[in-house]
C-alpha cells in the first residue's frame, strides 16, 4: 500500500521528520512517499499562512504522478482536507481529525496541546468541521513558533506546562498539535501519565484502515469531483 | 495481536457471524476469539435489553482469562463500553463508535440505519457519548428485529429504503447499525453508490491501530480502574 | 399511593437511609417501600459498578411483587432509568434528573455537589440524556467514596468546599448528587445561603405529582414494551 | 397551601377556566386564587402581547396582598418569570417550563401543540431560557387564535391533526401550549394514544412540590430582589 | 433619515447621552430623535426593571406620532425588541445585538463588559435569541449600578478591570455593556489595545443599513403584525 | 471612503457585476475598486475552488498598491476572510457573514439559497465561523452553476422554488447566496412577500459602518498580523 504524506509547508527537514514518524507507524505492507510542496509558506502560522498552504498542497497533489492508495495531510490546523477529497479518487486522512477520532477512543475529553496561541482558532474549528470537537476539553498553546521547536528541552517544557493545563480543563488524552514531534511524544506522556497521540502516526493507522476495508470518499454531495473549468496555480511571485 | 470479540447477546450463531467479519477486516497477524456472554438477552432490542447486555458482557470480560491485547464490542448502539475501558488494562472499541469515527472521514455527514425504530435514541446517546454525533444526519430504522435479519432479500430490500431516507436527511456515507451484517453492505452500497461502513470491520482496524501505536485508555479521570469492592455478578434467575 | 424505592447498591443500610428521606418528602396518602437488589455493587463508583447495578435493578424491579404506583430509582447518575421505563408499567423518576429538574425551576444555573471526581461524566450524560444539562453550570467531586460519608464533620467541610467552586462557575443552586444525604442538605444550604436540592425528595415530589395527575410514560417510540424473549439475569456469581 | 395563579390577560373566563384546571389538579390542602390583570392584552398572541402582559401580571403579583405560598404563571409562551422570581419571596413556577419537565419524565423527546403559527418562536425561546428545550421535538400550531377556541369540535380536530405533526417529528409525548384547555387533554391523548400533559396540571404539582420541600429561589445571581427605585406602572392609556 | 432611539428608562438625563452617542455615529443625512418613557424605570436593572420597560418602551413607540425610517432600542439587554418588530413598520435595531453584529465582523470572539453581575443573564439570553451568541465569549459584570456611573475615574478603573477578565476568557473585542458610556470606549480600548464596540453607535449604523438598502422586517411568521384587540397599556399607578 | 472588493475568481465580468452591486449600496462618499485575481479558478464551486480562490485572494490584497478604507471579499461561503484579516490593517467583511448579520435583524430565522447543492457544507461552515449560523434556517441549492446564471428566467425559477423550500423549513428572511445577483433579489422578494439580502450590498454597508465608526480588526489573537518569513505564491502553472 502506498500512502503519500503531504508536508504543509515547504521546509523539506519538516518533510523528512513528518516521514520518518510516518514510516515508524506503518504497517509492514505500507511505503510512505513524502511531498514538499513546491510553493507556499516556509511554515504555517495562522490563517494566511494556512490558506496559502492549502493551495499548494492541492496543487502539489494534482500534480503528482506517482502511486498513492491514500493521501495523509500533515498540517495540525491546516486548511485543504475537504478540497483533497474532492480531487483525489483515494481516502483522504488529515492528521488533526486523526489524532482526535484515537484520543476519543482512550477517554472521556482530551486536549491539544500546539505551537503558537494562534493555532488555537484554525484547530478548533478544523475538530469542528471534521465532528470531533465536542469531546475536545481545552486546545492550549506553548507559545514556540514551528521553525522554534529546535531546542529540545526547552520544547518539552512548553509542552509538558501546556498539557498539564489542558489536563486541568478535562482532558484525560492528550493530541500533539503539530506535525513532526515525534519525540515529545514520549517524554510528555511519560511526565503526566497520559496517553499521547500522535496526528501523523494516527493518520497513517486510519489511512490504512480505510484502504485495506476498500472505503473511499463519498462521491454524493459535498465531496463530489471537481467541476472541469480552467484554474491558474499561482502567479510564482514570491 | 489478539482481538477479543463480545458478542451483546447470548445467540452463539450470531458471535460467529461476527467473528467472520472481524477476521476478514483484520490485519495478517491479528487473532480474533469470540466471546458468546453466558447470561443476558438473546438479542439486544431496547433499553432493558442493552442495561442487561451490558452487565453480562461485562461479566464475560471480567472471567476471560485468554489472551488479549484489545476488546471489540460488537452490540450496535448498546451500553457497557465505558465500563469495559475501566476494567480491562487494553484498549476497548465499540463498533457503534468505530463506524461513525470511520464515517466521518469518508464525507461530510453520515446516517445510520439500524434494525428497530426504537434502537434509535440508544444509538444517537452512544454516538453523543463518544463525541462523533455531531456529523450524523439521522439514525433510520428498518422495521426488521435482529433475529428477523434472515431473510436475506427482504432484509436488503428494507435497508435500502432506509438507507434512502438518510440520504434525504444528507447523509453521505452509510452506517450499518448492526452487527454481523456483512453481506448487507455490499448490496446496500452498489445499489445507492455510497460507501457502506460496517461496524465490526471498522472496530477491528481501529483496535489494530491502537494496539500497532501503543495507545492504551486513560487511566486519569472517566475510565480509572475499577475501585476494590463486593460485587455479585447477577442471580442467576432465568 | 405506593411508591417503590430501589437502591441502586447492595448496602442495606443505604436504602434505609434513602427511604427515609423519601418518606420525610412523601405526602400524607403516599406508602414507601425500598428495594435493595439481591446482587450487583456493594456501592456504584464508576461505570463498571453503574452497568452492573442497572442489570441488579431492573432485575430487583422485575422479580418485585407488591404494589406501585410509581417507581423512583435512587442511584446518582446511575444507569437503567430508560429500562425501567420500558419494564413497568407505573411512571419511573430518577433522582438525578429529578433534582435537576426542581433545581430549574430556582435558578437560572445549578450546579451538582457528588462523591468522586470519577462520577462527573456518568452524572453529565445522564443529565443530557434527560435533557436537563443545558442549565448545569458545574458537576464537582468532592473526593470522598460513597461508603466514606460516615465521617459527618469531614463529609460536610468536603461538600462546601466543592459547593463553594460550583457557585464560581455560575450555579445559584445546588444539588446533592448522592442518595441518602438528607443531613448535608441543611448543613450545605446554610453555609452558602443557597438552595439544596436533594434527589430522593425531588423524585418522589415528581413520582407523586404524575400519578396525581394520571400520567403515564409514553409507549410509543423509546420506551415501547420489551419484546417478549429468552433473558438470563446473571450467572450468580460473586 | 395558597397557590396563586395569574392568568397572562384580562379575560375574566379565561382565568375561571385556569383556576378550575389548577383546583382539580390541586392536592387536599390546597387553596388556589385566580387573578386577573387590571390592564394588559386580553389575549396574548405574539411578542407585543407578551411584554405587555409581562408588565401587568408583575404589577398585578406587586399589587396583590393575598396569602400566598407559590405563584403559577398561567401564560404559555408568555414572558414575566424571571420578573416574579426577583419580586415574589415564594417558588414561581410557569406553565410553560412545568408542562416540559414532566413532559420529559414520559417519553424522551416531547412536542408543543399551540394556538398560532407566529407563538412557536416565544414558546421555543422559553422553553429554551428554562432548560428544557433540548428534548423537544416540535412546537408546532393549530392555526386558531386563544379567542376562536370556543367552537369544540373544530378545536379538537386542529390540535389532533397538529398533535400527528408533533409525533411525526419524534414526541412521544404531547404538551398542551395554551391555558385553559383541559377538555382537549384527554380528547388529543385518546386519539394518539399518546401522554398529553396540561401546563396548569403540571404547574400546580411542581408549585405544590418545592413549597412541600421548603425550597425557594436563589437569591444569589439572575434573581436578587429587586433593587429599590422609581418604577410607574403604565400610563393607564386604552 | 429619521432614526427614533428609545430609552429603557425614564432618566432624562440617559436618553439625552444615548442620543449624544446616537449623532456622534449618524451619518450626514440622518436626524436623531430620542424618547424618554412616560412610565417604567428609572434604571433598569433585572428581569423585573426589563419587563416593565419592554411594555413602557413599546408604549412609547405606539402613542409616537412623529417620523420614523429606523428605530434603535438603546436598552442593553432589555426585553421588547420583538414587540416593536411587530409594531412598527421599519427596521428595529436593539444595542445589544447591534453590537454584537459589529464585533463578529473584528475579532474571533467578543465579550461584553456590563454593569451589575445579575445583567448576565439577561445579556446572555438576548444575545442567543438575537442569534450572535456563539462567539460570545464572556458576559462580566463591573459591580457598578447604572446610576453609579457618574464617577468616572472608579467606572474606568471597574471596566478595564473587567475587560481583562473577558480578555483572559478569550475575547478578541469588547462590547460595552450599557448604554450611554461613549467616554468608556476610547479609554478601555487604549488601556486594552482591544476594539471596543459601543452599542449605541453599532445600532445606528445598521439602522442606516438596512433603510438605505430598503430592507424591512419580515412579516412571515415571527413578526406578523399584532392582531387587533383591546389592550390597556398600565394602569398608571407609581 | 475607498472600499476595495475582491472578486473570488477569475472572470472579469463578474468582477463588473459585483462592483456595480456594490455601487448601488455605497453611500455617496464611498469609492468601490473591483479586483480580480490574476489567478485561480474561473469559477468557485467547491472545496478545492474555494482553497484555490483564498490564497488567489489573499495574494491579490497582498500586491494591491492602491488606498482602501476597507475591503469586501465577494465570494459567498468562499474561504479566505480570516487570512485577509490578518493581512490587511483595514476591516474585512466577507459577503457571506454580511448578509447573515443583516438578516438576523429582520426576522427569526433566515435562509440562504445558492447556487449548486455541494456548495451547502462551506456555506454552512462559513456561517458557523463567523458566528451566525445558529438562526439559519437552511442553506437550499438551486442546482444551477455559476456561469449557468445568465439564463434569466430559468434562474428566477430555480431560485423562487429553492427559496419556497427555505421558507417551509422556517426562514422568514431569504438571503441570495452568490455574488452578483442583484437583479435576482427583487424578482425574489416579490414572488414570495419575504425580504432578500444581497450579500454584496451588505457587505459594503457594514465595511461603510466600521469605517466610520473607527473600528478595525483586534490583533490580540486570533488575527495577530502574519509573521514575517519567506512566502511563494503559486508556481504560476496553468
Amino acid at each position: 500500500m502506498h500512502i503519500v504524506v503531504t508536508n504543509c509547508n515547504t521546509t523539506q527537514e519538516m518533510t523528512e521528520e513528518i516521514v520518518r514518524g510516518a514510516r515508524a507507524a506503518a504497517g509492514p505492507g505500507t511505503t510512505v512517499t513524502g511531498l514538499t510542496p513546491a510553493w507556499g509558506p516556509e511554515s504555517a502560522e495562522g490563517w494566511l499562512d494556512s490558506y496559502l498552504s492549502a493551495a499548494a498542497v492541492l496543487d502539489t497533489l494534482r500534480t503528482y504522478e506517482g502511486p498513492r492508495d491514500a493521501v495523509v495531510m500533515a498540517g495540525f490546523g491546516e486548511h485543504g482536507r475537504e478540497g483533497a477529497r474532492e480531487l483525489v479518487d483515494v481516502p483522504v486522512v488529515d492528521i488533526t481529525e486523526a489524532a482526535a477520532h484515537l484520543a476519543c477512543l482512550l477517554g472521556r475529553r482530551y486536549g491539544v496541546v500546539t505551537t503558537l496561541e494562534r493555532s488555537r482558532g484554525q484547530i478548533e474549528d478544523s475538530l469542528y468541521a471534521a465532528g470531533v470537537a465536542q469531546n475536545c476539553a481545552a486546545v492550549v498553546g506553548t507559545g514556540l513558533g514551528v521553525l522554534d521547536l529546535g531546542d529540545v528541552q526547552r520544547t518539552q517544557e512548553a509542552f509538558v506546562t501546556a498539557a498539564e493545563r489542558a489536563r486541568e480543563a478535562g482532558a484525560e488524552v492528550l493530541v500533539l498539535g503539530c506535525a513532526g514531534m515525534t519525540g515529545l511524544q514520549r517524554a510528555v506522556g511519560e511526565k503526566l501519565d497520559l496517553p499521547v497521540v500522535d496526528g501523523v502516526a494516527a493518520a497513517v493507522k486510519l489511512a490504512e484502515s480505510l484502504v485495506s476495508l476498500g472505503l473511499r470518499t463519498s462521491r454524493v454531495g459535498s465531496y463530489a469531483r471537481p467541476l472541469p473549468k480552467r484554474r491558474v496555480w499561482g502567479a510564482g511571485r514570491g
